[in-house]
């Protein structure tokens, strides 16, 4: 074996760097990259390292060796006119932007198109063009959670997948079943009898497990279970829902939609049909994200915490980007009611 | 050298598929790849000729052999806050999502983050990891040209950059030099005498445009172009302009606003202060994307055809990746006054 002149001849390396600071290998090449997530003193640390050793990330050089892009998806699975009307959905875009802060990773959203090929997102995703992927509003039928459990490319979800933790699937969520429930039980707790439930799809687990939870409080209190239908977290999905239910049944005085979107739409018709809120029915909606507060009169819902998710979700992700081994437990994230004039 | 069996023997070519169904090629590549432009008759001839040929698009295999992958870019350099917030860019979403129609190109939106450093998105465009793009609301410094210009990239500007012919890029655009001259004229037409004008930003070719027709018209009338104050594209930004002017002159009684977002910002301050549209101060805006019709009162304003634009940008973008050479002159939409109540 050869000797070089020691050690400062050949280019100082990321480990030597941590090393040198006393840090993790991916604190070192986060506070490298941008600086997201490391604290002031370690940032310091890392940046004396990097002084001292010489060390020059050069970042084309970097990439080719270890074939980073740089680059991270946010992956909507949904058409560009749902993305831009859904708080959720913008919410989740700003969410994820506010997060990378000043982290030197390009995002990319990749977005569906009416109409889609299930699999035109997964082929993309597979195929290198970024380091890591964010998911959110995932439906059972995208493809994606098959794509990403056979793929070697970091991924969070935002929102449970449908296969379980054998999967190696990893996630944020909120926890909906409780959400549901609690939903639920404010109209319980307000006397409503006949307390129908506008779902979201139900090939989404929100949507089941915010409907699931509905069903516990219902049964629990000993009202019947059959107002039941389905919308599509749009508002005129949630205004076609309301108006089925009221034809079934005009005695409802309860409903809980499974969103915001969806409980503005419900509360139009229930405008149209003469019935004041809450007196004559009582509504909550889910999310309270800007439009529930905004509501005539404002909406009682439960606090979908988005921006703490995402950031969770976009965390969990850097992390596993840098070679840190997958959270083992999802984050989950409790619900939480927040009371207004509509129920 | 070594003869096959026959031409059959080998797998048959897009050029073959081409010759046989009597279409050029990139018509051939077109319709193999969704149908997107090609006529029901070419659509026909294509199938024909693939079922007869028993011609495979093996897309992982092309793939590896063109480096193809299957994605455009729409880029939109600005913060994901003015991209919700701003119709003309979430109308450039809509349109070059629409304009992919059933195309198998994935779509990505690459967007700045606040903060954002120069030179991020161009290197992303330079690593391979997309086929082409189309750009929006593109400024002078964002380093957009200068990238693009040394790149074997396909890419279409959606408004005209700052380089002129010699720099081969290649855009669509709407005349904004006559929008501006034809919104001023409206209130010169009108017999406003004072006419002031909130700008675009003018570090983007639409501001310096529409600032230049708006000078023509004020000029030509033999009135003073001294009232000039900038905006930014935003509700807010139009509005503190607004009461700048008014600060200024207290006898302007026309406003030429280069955005209809920043004129609902103009007739906020205007409301304020007591002054009725068109009456005290007559108000013209740009863009006629819904909140033109939508301000109280309905705007007259300049119709911006963003989804026409962004279709005729795909569709040049997509002649390019299919191997075209790119057009010689820019596809140039006229400007088109619609004209409401404000002025």
């Amino acid at each position: 074996m050869t000797t070089t002149h020691g050690g400062a001849a050949s280019a100082p390396t990321l480990d030597e760097v941590a090393q040198a600071a006393g840090v993790s290998r991916s604190t070192a090449s986060r506070a490298i990259n941008g600086g997201l997530r490391v604290s002031p003193e370690a940032q310091a640390a890392v940046d004396d390292a990097v002084a001292r050793l010489g060390y020059t990330p050069n970042r084309a050089a970097r990439s080719l060796v270890t074939r980073r892009t740089d680059s991270i998806a946010l992956v909507l699975p949904e058409p560009d006119e749902r993305i831009l009307n859904d708080p959720f959905l913008t919410g989740t875009l700003r969410g994820v932007s506010a997060a990378l802060g000043s982290s030197q990773l390009q995002l990319v959203l990749v977005m569906a198109r009416p109409g889609e090929q299930n699999g035109r997102i997964a082929r993309y995703l597979g195929s290198g063009h970024v380091d890591g992927a964010i998911v959110a509003s995932h439906h059972r039928e995208d493809g994606l959670e098959e794509a990403l459990m056979g793929s070697r490319l970091p991924a969070v979800f935002v929102g449970r997948p449908f296969h379980g933790p054998a999967s190696g699937l990893v996630y944020v969520d909120v926890d909906n079943l409780d959400g549901g429930r609690l939903g639920a039980q404010r109209l319980v707790d307000a006397g409503c009898r006949r307390v129908a439930t506008i779902t979201g799809p139900l090939d989404m687990t929100a949507g089941i497990d915010r409907l699931e939870g509905w069903r516990t409080a219902v049964t629990a209190a000993g009202l019947a279970d059959d107002l039941v239908d389905g919308g599509d977290f749009t508002t005129d999905g949630g205004a076609a829902a309301m108006a089925r239910l009221l034809d079934r049944d005009p005695t409802i005085d309860g409903v809980f939609a499974a969103s915001d979107v969806m409980a503005a739409g419900a509360l139009r018709v229930l405008a149209e049909r003469g019935r004041s809120v809450p007196d004559d029915v009582a509504v909550v909606g889910y999310d309270d994200l800007g439009i529930a507060a905004a509501a005539t009169p404002p909406l009682t819902t439960l606090r979908n915490p988005v921006i703490d998710m995402v950031r969770a979700a976009t965390d969990v992700l850097l992390d596993m980007i840098a070679g840190d081994a997958p959270p083992t437990e999802p984050r989950l994230f409790p619900a939480e009611l927040v009371a207004r004039a509509s129920a």
